[in-house]
């Protein structure tokens, strides 16, 4: 190779020569001129840079589009400029703090001086934005001396970004300037300030000079914006449509669950309604297990700090643990996790291979400490239940098994109407965190992919996102307004076993250690009925629904059939509730539409005479007048195949 | 009255007039000639004396028979007195130490110097029992000033008595003789050794003196005596029945729970039978109480201290409370008891009288320290489920409430064959410990009487018993062998409504307390299963069983057939298993029968071309041959109905 030439490597892993110094833009252009067209930023060997800068050695890269994380924050970065340059325009008093890009959108914080900014200025702002935006303006870079950048902030007064150049080391510090504004900053920056076609700024709030309560409080202005118009629209659809679902807001109002300070934070309290939907879900996941040779245990919330320490999750994890109790002369610990009483379990009998595979599951609740700022409804706890499984076997059983774990976590998500990517998280061959045998990890690995093959599913691989114990599978679902949620993981485990000291009696009379399969579709009751709460937006298929039917008679006349008609849905297994009360049946319909009871059975005069129900289907209306007992045959039906609501 | 009469109380209240001086035995003798032939002791203003010793003051007595604890106590003391006396006349050298009586029968402490006592030193001992006890010999009582006493055992050589003498005060101290024996003792005893008709040494154990390890040890005998042979005949199949039966063993062999050091002593871990066992407890309950109105709810294994501290429940119970855990500014425990959290989800909605009775309902986790000597199987441990629940009304609702959850408690018991015997818990009126209102108190004990009187319940009042906070109703359960455990209670509470604050908006539109009553028919999920394993002997009905039916093809031919019979069996909803080892069918019989499993079907090739099943009951042998449909018919309807096996 000569010397003025360099490999460039693709993310797909081919390699391709450029002349030294070519630039990020040129190198899309020489892939194709869409990709340039829509090219925001590149990434070279893990560094984010500008499409303009020279690559002048051998690198791997990413051409990032608005597709890419990276290509994202580059676009947000840049938008974070454009707020800055409009407020320029408009406040030019206004002093500039910090403005990175965050997980969605950026923020600036400023300081107005005296002026209050409120959301009327927002919009104001928002239109001078698209206004300079309009304008195409590059972003060019430019090296510039300490000394320099202090006079320019300086003649400013801007102490706050003098504040930050005192902080920087001469010689590594840049300008970005775009139209009329210049600011402190690293890049990198997209191509040119035209490719921003949409900003909602959608919050105000009150920001302390590098997060110290002594220092001035600044205006932080939050913002989000897209390259095209219809995908800031999707956006704040979606913004709505969470905020809509949102199971805090529903889980009080259909009271699913109760967080009280007085119990304690971060612990939820299941009420009625969260319960009976929380025993639903057990039931369906429990009465599939048995059908598929799990058993059943059960196993204290607490254990010997012996359990810990041999399984190593004591004290490599202690910074998520409670703190030991003492009794008598021992350590107990709320158990972080269900696998070491699962595994004395296994141990606590002789185990031959005719008892294998061995397959023990169980609603094991574990305890992990969060940090009280982090805690969110039932999303993110201090105490949740698994839908624990470990499953011990030969490795020459390893790959059925792992067939048979993700069977039953796809079986378990289609069931809700969730859609799942699957990742095959694999080792890092540079790495040598990992523990247990290469050779199985390799056989492991490669018996994944088989099944995976095998299965038909569409999977990406991840190097490195292995466990230090064994290769896994991780389940990301989809929910009804497209947001990704990772869930059930299925884990290979090879450590534990050594650990724990397990054996099985092999055909050969001696003994042999199983391999293990840790798995858990939901992952954790909590989080998971946090997420049916927003996926269903609180309207549960019937089978799940705390209330399947509720019965409005018009009249107390009609109180007598109510409780008949009742009784039989009950004896048929159905939930239902008769509304007896003494209230105009608009009212009625109404406080059971706002319970998201499925089904309303209205009775009059004419249904009593004709032995017939009156249906409601929540949010649908009216459906017809049906025989009671066909209504009945039809529930049935809804129920037990599970069928999702339609909407 | 005159200076010579003395007014004697009875137990059931009445009094009676006797000379001052009357003897225990006269007194008897005036009520009936039968009780005076049966009687042992007399128990004068709650201490129990000889029959002989004059009374000289007004007293409240009670003649003690065999059928009273203080009765069986002073035969039990009179018969290690025989004990000692027979080892007396077999080993003139024995020394003796303490010989007291204890909860089932006796022991003495003795030095036998050099001589090894073995089993069959023990024949020969109660053959000397037996002998002695014929010479109906009485018990002298004897006044013995410190010096005699000491002189006595001095002349004897006897340390033992004389380090006990030494701690006496002169003036305090009796001799007891019968026959040629004479023992350091306060009494009292029975009227004579002829009393004594039956006798077992159970058991010989080392004893350090005065429980001092750097002391001599001396030889424990342990026996028990009855006045009759057969009850002693009686005892002794008990106790072989009792063992027959224990939990822990049986326990163990059914696969029903694991206690693990490494896991923590006291904290069993429910096995998969078990966790089938438990579960199926839990859903016949949850269903009945379902029917009966209960909401079910899930609440957190540890609380804030406040709530606690707020029940009174910390530090008042502190010594059986785990310690608190620190979690950032705050204390956490594991709770105690449920009854706080409860109390919260009540209080977290405004309720209205219209949603009274109010009954929630938890198998909720509590966890109490037990020292580790007290520890036992599923007996005693250290965290256990209680079937909890709490129903919150107002007091015109409370009858009613009390007698729902006395007929479910009964229900349950029944279900179980368990005859209940029924005691209602007041307050003792000299006592001021109680809390709440007392016009409230007078209220709800008159109601429970009331509902008892209604209910044509067989019940027993106890005066004293009651708890601080309310009356209660507890339910003493017999086992199969006749034991009693008490299990349910029903608990009226006036105190927690008013610590809590918790209030109901009354039809007046004002805010009201609650009454709550705290119920829980079978305790504790750990111990109602301990007492389950010991009634049935582990030949659970079959509704129960872990394991229902085994299908035991003949030879693998069958093999097909045997599992299309066991997926018609699990499609019912029954739990089977099919054995398709290549084992003889005698031995997999000798399994099934092994593993108590009620119906094995045992499959040839001529129930394979008939479509029959040649069924066999656990226990029973052989019943038949029928078609497979009769079967699982007869099956189903012996588990819908919860049918009781036979023996």
């Amino acid at each position: 190779m000569s010397d003025n030439k360099i490999t460039i490597t693709l993310p797909d892993g081919s390699t391709r020569d450029y002349s030294s110094g070519t630039s990020g833009i040129q190198i899309a252009e020489s892939i194709s001129s869409g990709l340039a067209r829509v090219a925001l930023s590149i990434t070279v060997n893990g560094e984010v840079w500008d499409l303009e800068r020279p690559i002048t050695s051998n690198a791997t890269i990413a051409i990032n589009t608005w597709d890419s994380e990276d290509g994202k924050y580059t676009f947000w970065h840049s938008s974070a400029h454009l707020l800055a340059e409009a407020v320029q325009e408009l406040y030019p008093e206004a002093k500039f703090g910090i403005g990175p890009p965050i997980e969605n959108g950026f923020y600036y914080d400023i300081d107005f001086g005296d002026k209050q900014i409120t959301q009327d200025d927002l919009q104001k702002i928002e239109m001078k934005f698209l206004e300079v935006a309009r304008n195409k303006n590059s972003f060019e870079r430019k090296e510039i001396s300490k000394a320099d950048a202090l006079d320019f902030y300086k003649s400013k007064g801007n102490e706050y970004k003098v504040d930050l150049i005192d902080g920087l080391e001469d010689g590594d510090i840049t300008f970005y300037s775009q139209g009329n504004f210049t600011d402190l900053c690293r890049g990198p920056h997209i191509p040119n300030t035209g490719v921003v076609k949409a900003i909602k700024l959608t919050n105000l709030a009150g920001a302390y000079w590098r997060g110290d309560v002594n220092s001035k409080q600044l205006t932080r202005i939050y913002g989000i914006s897209f390259p095209k118009q219809k995908m800031l629209d999707e956006h704040l659809h979606r913004v709505e449509e969470a905020k809509r679902r949102d199971h805090r807001k529903l889980g009080k109002e259909l009271g699913i669950y109760l967080i009280d300070s007085m119990v304690g934070s971060g612990l939820p309290l299941w009420l009625p309604n969260g319960t009976v939907l929380r025993r639903t879900l057990e039931s369906f996941l429990r009465d599939e297990q048995i059908k598929r040779g799990y058993k059943e245990v059960i196993t204290p919330h607490i254990g010997n700090l012996e359990l810990y320490k041999t399984s190593g999750h004591y004290p490599y994890y202690q910074d998520s643990q409670y703190d030991p109790i003492q009794v008598d002369d021992e350590e107990y610990m709320l158990k972080p996790m269900n696998c070491p009483h699962h595994h004395r379990v296994y141990s606590s009998d002789l185990r031959s291979y005719r008892d294998l595979p061995y397959r023990l599951a169980e609603f094991g609740t574990v305890y992990r400490y969060e940090q009280s700022g982090e805690l969110s409804g039932l999303s993110r706890v201090r105490g949740f239940t698994q839908d624990d499984a470990h499953i011990y076997c030969t490795h020459d059983q390893l790959k059925d098994e792992i067939k048979n774990t993700i069977d039953l976590t796809q079986f378990v998500f289609n069931t809700f109407g969730m859609p799942v990517d699957i990742r095959l998280s694999f080792r890092d061959d540079n790495d040598d965190k990992y523990g247990g045998n290469m050779e199985y990890w390799e056989r492991a690995q490669s018996e994944i992919k088989e099944v995976a093959d095998e299965m038909g599913l569409d999977y990406t691989i991840a190097p490195g996102e292995a466990s230090f114990y064994g290769p896994k599978i991780d389940f990301i679902i989809r929910d009804a307004i497209g947001r990704k949620w990772q869930l059930g993981t299925v884990q290979v485990d090879y450590v534990m076993p050594e650990r724990f000291d397990l054996t099985y009696v092999g055909s050969d009379n001696e003994k042999h250690r199983p391999v293990i399969i840790h798995r858990a579709p939901f992952g954790s009751m909590e989080r998971f009925t946090s997420i049916l709460i927003e996926h269903f937006a609180g309207d549960f298929p019937v089978w799940l629904s705390p209330e399947q039917v509720r019965v409005l008679p018009i009249s107390d006349d009609q109180n007598e059939y109510a409780q008949q008609c009742a009784q039989e849905l009950r004896d048929s297994g159905i939930r239902v509730h008769v509304d007896e009360r003494s209230e105009q049946i608009g009212g009625k319909i109404r406080d059971a539409e706002t319970s998201k009871t499925p089904y309303m059975l209205i009775i009059g005069a004419k249904e009593l005479e004709a032995g017939t129900v009156s249906v409601r289907r929540h949010k649908k209306g009216d459906i017809g007048t049906f025989k009671f007992s066909d209504f009945l045959s039809h529930l049935n039906t809804e129920i037990a195949e599970k069928q999702l609501p339609e909407n």
